[in-house]
């Protein structure tokens, strides 16, 4: 078998065999098919996409070129949650715990923000102590001890998915449909997990603006779970604006405390819990969607799920003091309070803009080795669809000293419109897909 | 500028600016842009294709990233062939001596035969001694010295094209027309030409089977030659058979200097003067193509033209007597000669399987690095439409010791057919465009 000729067979539009695709991907992984025939190749896959079973194979593949997590050892069902990412994106701070809590195991390993969308790593890193660089036999270990574990990528996952993605970011083949989907699944299926929610987003402030595309992607993931025998449902959900009341890292870890005490805003508890649901359900912890939203929900009441999270940032290195005592977060030393200029109610509150403003303040990166301030942020003091008076906050920003502020500050307000009348509000959950 | 942003821009189908173009090609001659990228524009430009302007800019670019002949010291005109190339394709080593003849310098840089086809530089080294590694200083002074040259690519000379061409040849994306243009047409241009004849051939034997293809080609190519102020006239003309009555190095040799005596097979003598004369003409050293004509003829009637390819063989270091002594080229100990089972009329004479069959005695080279047997080859006693009686020979097969001559004389068996009609034999020369 010569790479050539599988580059070849996809330009010309053919379906590659499992053995075909294992053959290139390995090869790319040990560096026997170079850089050069793996650019072409997801080049061509661009442009001649992929039949489910070849995308099936290349996640399979990848997902095989590193570890695969054997957690059979542990006692019950193990299930995670992947988010195509937004802003204000904080579900997974809530959830993990919350599931955990109905007896189902979370071994959750996440990315670090890039662009405007924030990163669970980042969120978790401004718990003073926290540590997400766990190996994966001190993942199992926190597991064990708490139901769920919280980590970065560890070099013994997928590394063939880690060298391609850092190649198709430079070669303009990242905006292929099949080569995201596998890339995704190939990560999550290596934590060993035996059913995954996907909740793919769409709007502003999404990866996939289009509902339609969002709906692409989250069928052909669906496809890749099903076809690796697991079980998996996808909802898509809106993003058009932040989800819940604050974006930033400790802002939000601090919103996740509130919201695990029953305190939380209506969009993010709501949406956690029933991605949580749906993982408990998944998972096979509950007879019925609603018995698992039941489940999901007394976790929450009883502060189990509060519990949970207090005991993994303990584990992790972490200070659980922050749980009862927000204030030992970090904190941007300036607040600059963003105010109505009109009575009316708030029509946009723009996630893209405000994911962008963010990143001046410092609360993203634009590069993968871009330092953060854990600090800064956005408090929303309206959503979209409330009625705002003349004067009133709209948002705190909370700047550090240096940030692009100005610049920030301009975004943000770009991003925030308030009109005479408002559009009634859509559905969070636009779609399920299972 | 970024690479990976005109990547992007090609893969949307946009169109590269002269500045992007040449950012990328001389990016990549300074091994600026990696190979990664080159591979992934290479496939995008498959897939996109590229305007007229898009493909001058990338000949250009990639001429200038080496050296481009000054020849404008030598008194008179400078012109050339290409030719696609086919099997038994000898017309250069007839057409170069008769141009020179007639006035025209001839600074020819040619390359070897890979696959099928033959290349001009290894029948030229089955004349003992002829070197054509020569400098392109050394080039200028044989020029000088007899009008033509007949010489390899040096490092000098477009080494962009070079390092893409390895690059195409292993990532699939050797088919496409602006690259195959550009790749052509950045070496001839850097000849320091001031007109350009273009032999592209179609049918069985050919690189693009289809008249269509070859027509494409050919006015692609055209259109570089225009865009960068050329003269330049396309033939397009059939490969369907063996051209002239010979296949392999020292064979076509020994035919071009019959032909240059002026008894050479019709369709090798006709194409080679036919080709010779549009050089003549719009190099300007004839008023018109039927005054070329005359011209070329001319040359080809009082020994001229044979006197100049004596004199280039011995100013590149080569045994002139071998026009004289076709003996002194080398010969392949054994002949089998292939015979017709029947009467009738020879209908087919399968050019590419020929030429496969060649190369399994060791004519021609199936990888770049591949050894040659300067001596085997074939003899076409028969061309297609020419009566054959029961038994009567119609190839003899020249092979070496040790060649696989059994499996070659399978192919050759397969290539010829005889039939009791044949349909009336169409023109050599297709068409021509200019």
């Amino acid at each position: 078998m010569r790479a050539v000729d599988l580059i070849q067979k996809k330009r010309d539009g053919g379906e590659l065999t499992r053995e075909e695709i294992d053959f290139f991907v390995r090869g790319y992984a040990l560096g026997e098919v170079p850089d050069y025939q793996a650019s072409a190749f997801t080049m061509a896959v661009f442009f001649k996409g992929m039949t489910g079973a070849e995308i099936v194979a290349l996640t399979e593949s990848m997902m095989r070129t590193g570890e695969v997590l054997d957690l059979s050892d542990l006692p019950g069902p193990k299930a995670d949650k992947h988010s195509t990412g937004g802003v204000g994106d904080k579900t997974s701070l809530v959830l993990a715990p919350l599931a955990a809590a109905c007896g189902v195991y979370v071994p959750m390993i996440s990315g670090r923000g890039l662009g405007h969308t924030g990163g669970t790593l980042d969120k978790l890193e401004s718990i003073p102590g926290f540590d997400v660089r766990l190996s994966l036999d001190r993942l199992r270990a926190v597991l064990r001890g708490c139901g769920l574990g919280l980590i970065g990528q560890t070099p013994e996952i997928a590394p063939a998915d880690r060298k391609l993605y850092a190649l198709r970011d430079v070669t303009a083949t990242v905006e292929s449909l099949p080569l995201i989907s596998a890339s995704i699944m190939s990560k999550k299926m290596a934590e060993g997990i035996d059913s995954l929610v996907l909740d793919v987003k769409c709007g502003d402030g999404a990866f996939l603006r289009s509902r339609e595309e969002a709906t692409a992607l989250a069928n052909t993931m669906l496809g890749i779970g099903k076809g690796m025998g697991k079980k998996v449902a996808a909802l898509v959900t809106d993003m058009d604006q932040p989800l819940g009341r604050t974006a930033g890292n400790a802002l939000e870890v601090a919103e996740c405390v509130e919201t695990l005490k029953g305190r939380g805003p209506k969009d993010l508890e709501s949406l956690s819990v029933e991605l949580a649901a749906w993982m408990v359900q998944l998972a096979g912890s509950a007879a019925s969607l609603d018995a698992a939203r039941v489940k999901v929900r007394a976790a929450l009441g009883s502060g189990e799920g509060l519990e949970r999270f207090r005991r993994v940032i303990e584990l992790q290195g972490g200070d659980p003091r922050v749980c009862d005592d927000p204030s030992l977060l970090p904190r941007a030393p300036d607040r600059i309070v963003v105010r109505s200029e009109r009575d009316g109610r708030l029509t946009r509150l723009a996630a893209r803009a405000i994911g962008h403003a963010g990143m001046l303040l410092g609360a993203g990166r634009e590069t993968v080795d871009g330092a953060i301030d854990h600090g800064v942020g956005f408090t929303f003091h309206k959503k979209v669809g409330d009625p705002v008076a003349v004067n009133e906050p709209i948002v705190t920003v909370h700047a550090g000293r240096g940030s692009r502020r100005d610049a920030a500050l301009d975004l943000l307000r770009q991003a925030i419109s308030v009109q005479p009348e408002a559009h009634a509000r859509g559905p969070l959950v636009l779609d399920i897909l299972s």
